[in-house]
């Protein structure tokens, strides 16, 4: 039986996850790239499907990116869906789908359906992110496997 | 450090305001104006873009809208994404996505996506709203500016 | 008052029944009707709509239905909203919506926009669901009626 303590402190590492998570879309949408890169632990890594790989400092310029500043112009959403998270001491591991909502004409369309595994891990500045894989949902194995995973 | 107390009212206070913002969606959508309205603190706001802003007694009616019927009729979902939740004592902020789905032949379409910014304050009743600010993520700053909030 | 006992058996039971629900979408994505099947109660029930009716061990073979099968080789994602969660001692209720995003071309569409009524029990495994009833959002009052519910 774990103490009291120890209770509230995996209650606490889970609220200050899911919050971790719930600020990745405001960020992105709002195009701050330091805060952004900031999610990351220093020596995070984000892996985007087979094609991508950023390390935490090359976070910071993804919002320059000439198809980010295309959705911001045109408006977007960065929408995830609520994690399953699964803490561990000093790393845990959460699960979700991430959806790229983009205006076209007069309705929002879903430009990309990811699945996401994003490895956390307790630092000096709280809860960051040592990597991120998302897979595109567009019927590979990989996307799949993701979700498989936990 | 905060106290046993202290540290389980913090995580209380999160869990019942998620759940607040998690009703509001099955309320619109089962068109129940009066529950609406129990949201919003008695002298609570609902700002709509630059163009609406009603007070907590004028959201009971927000579900009569002609528009609103309309999306009751052909079917729909007011989703929302999980919150970022900070909170400071008594008074709260929350960040999030709004979707609005509607069906549309055999799919359903994003009729509107949304930033959300909610104000909360602690009452005799529980948690309330006292401002929800919505803006459409049309490509306009307005939106990007109260998701950079914090 | 609660003891501080009681008031985080209820914090941790809102954790779990979320990570549960958050469980859903990756395991039917992922395809694995085994574990799917385990999100039920032994004697739980998935009540889809009017037309259908699955026991715990009917929902294994849901996965292998051609439908699904059509979903996952062409990409899809069974994204869940946050749910209000109302816990009872032994039991709870989750009111949540789900959306099932496809493929289509270069998009995904919305094929279905549903509402959720969970109802779970605790067993000695863990939180499990009893019944989970779900209607589609096409403007019939069975779906706002599940919506209305507490």
């Amino acid at each position: 039986m774990l103490s009291v303590e120890a209770r509230l402190q995996l209650l606490e590492d889970r609220a200050e996850i899911a919050d971790l998570l719930a600020s990745y879309g405001p960020i992105v949408d709002s195009g701050d790239g330091q805060r952004l890169a900031e999610i990351w632990a220093t020596d995070g890594v984000y892996v985007v499907g087979d094609e991508f790989q950023f390390d935490s400092d090359q976070v910071t310029s993804l919002t320059e990116l000439p198809g980010h500043q295309q959705y911001l112009s045109a408006g977007c959403g960065h929408v995830l869906s609520p994690p399953k998270i699964t803490i561990d001491g000093d790393t845990a591991v959460a699960i979700n789908y991430s959806m790229v909502l983009v205006k076209q004409g007069e309705l929002w369309v879903a430009d990309r359906l990811s699945a996401n595994r994003w490895e956390l891990q307790r630092t000096a500045t709280g809860w960051r992110v040592s990597l991120r894989k998302n897979h595109l949902l567009d019927g590979n194995a990989a996307a799949r496997e993701l979700l498989a995973g936990r």
